[in-house]
């Protein structure tokens, strides 16, 4: 398993690490085709307003060379990023100087069943809420355990995703991915001031339905409102859209607007 | 520096760790007096509790029989424990079986101005909030960028602490430790349930209060309210209890309450 830290061959890191001590970092999951990171820039913006938000300085230039030679060695893969804010002693206070650490692993492509982007997936309603914090929403950080307890809530292999809801009740996102509903030719994506991760696939669809003559509408939405929606599908960097055709007793047919996307997004992870 | 990795002397881990990956995990921080663990039943209570919130098997007796033996070699110091869901592939999904890791690393005592003890200490008010998420409140997980922000606020060396409070203005403690207040002649410190750690030595002094025949209640308290309080203190289980003397142009002295609990703390960490 292909595995680098600051640019050289490792897979070990030393246990004074800030990531391993307080989650203090950021991550970035990107798919490599033929030896190419793809929607590498949204990545790296998401990475580089990551590291402002958290106060870490990072070279980004280093981070991108680093990326794609990693990508060329990969070939065909998924090259998970980690940046954490280095060693550090006991205590929260950031070290002076921070030097930050760069991680890369490679991993296989994930082999998802070609239903799910066909036919659609079915999706668990997590009782697992999102906790609002407007520091650190959007941002793809290390602090996961949200994710892990939704994630543990369901072992069948009959729902390939979760919803999670925040603890005012508002719909956020997929517990691996970012959520659109389409609503009367209209398209629709969950408000992550207070929470979630904005992820670079729901960017790029974004632009990407600007572009076609798509309103995307960004705002709060109930749990009614998503089950009211002609159409739902999910979207991350890996697999693209993947429609939902059931949630908690309600079912969905794959509409327009969904082939649509998922047709852009497959594009962007071929190229 | 020593360190130990699942009972054997190391400094590195994989960088498939879970700890690092999510934060998926917790600490103990342990005051170690002449070879001996301070306040062992309640880290070890308290870490129990974590691992059955987050269904991380952990054979805690061979925890402890390892802190034991660790914390004999080191002496005096600190030994900070952390544990972790160990090794895991890409995603959130815990892996099966689950291979918990335990960590161990010992530092020296950290050397406190005597002041703090005996005058008091300056806090200064945060303006990071505490998210409110039930399912981790009192926990000591490993998703501390709460804490990393909030410490990051102040750079002076006048300000010992910081105060937390959560999204929604509630008091609720201190960056590194838990918070108490005294009324007329009554204790009192804020309930966690929604979010904060529920501090051994906050545990530890709720039950001293009671064999001395002291309330104290744990509720909800706002700031104005701590404002108004006889004595407030601090408390965490390396120093036991500092006096604070100053928060935001409010100014207490050292009252009696305070005084009596400092030294039953002192008194426990010296043991």
């Amino acid at each position: 398993m292909l595995s680098w830290i600051d640019g050289c061959p490792a897979t070990l890191l030393s246990v004074r690490d800030r990531g391993l001590s307080y989650g203090d970092g950021l991550f970035e999951t990107i798919a490599v085709s033929r030896g190419v990171p793809c929607l590498l820039d949204r990545h790296l913006a998401r990475l580089a307003e990551g590291c402002a938000r958290l106060s870490m300085p990072l070279d980004l230039m280093l981070v991108r060379a680093e990326l794609l030679a990693f990508s060329n060695e990969l070939g065909d893969g998924v090259a998970k990023l980690m940046v954490t804010r280095g060693d550090g002693l006991r205590g929260y206070a950031p070290p002076q100087p921070q030097v930050p650490r760069r991680l890369l692993q490679g991993n296989p492509k994930p082999s998802y069943p070609a239903a799910n982007a066909e036919q659609g997936v079915r999706v668990f309603a997590c009782m697992t809420r999102l906790a609002e914090q407007p520091l650190l929403a959007g941002l793809k950080h290390l602090n996961r355990l949200e994710q892990v307890l939704a994630r543990g809530e369901w072992h069948d292999a009959e729902h390939a995703e979760g919803l999670m809801r925040d603890t005012s009740g508002r719909v956020i996102e997929g517990v691996y991915s970012n959520l659109f509903l389409a609503k009367d030719g209209r398209l629709l994506t969950p408000d992550l001031t207070r929470c979630g991760v904005a992820g670079v696939m729901r960017a790029e669809l974004q632009a990407q339905a600007e572009l076609l003559g798509l309103t995307c509408e960004v705002r709060d939405i109930g749990y009614d409102e998503l089950l009211a929606a002609d159409e739902v599908f999910l979207c991350n960097s890996l697999y693209g859209v993947w429609p939902v055709r059931a949630l908690h007793g309600r079912d969905w047919s794959v509409g327009p607007l969904t082939r649509k996307l998922q047709v852009i997004a497959r594009d962007l992870l071929d190229s």
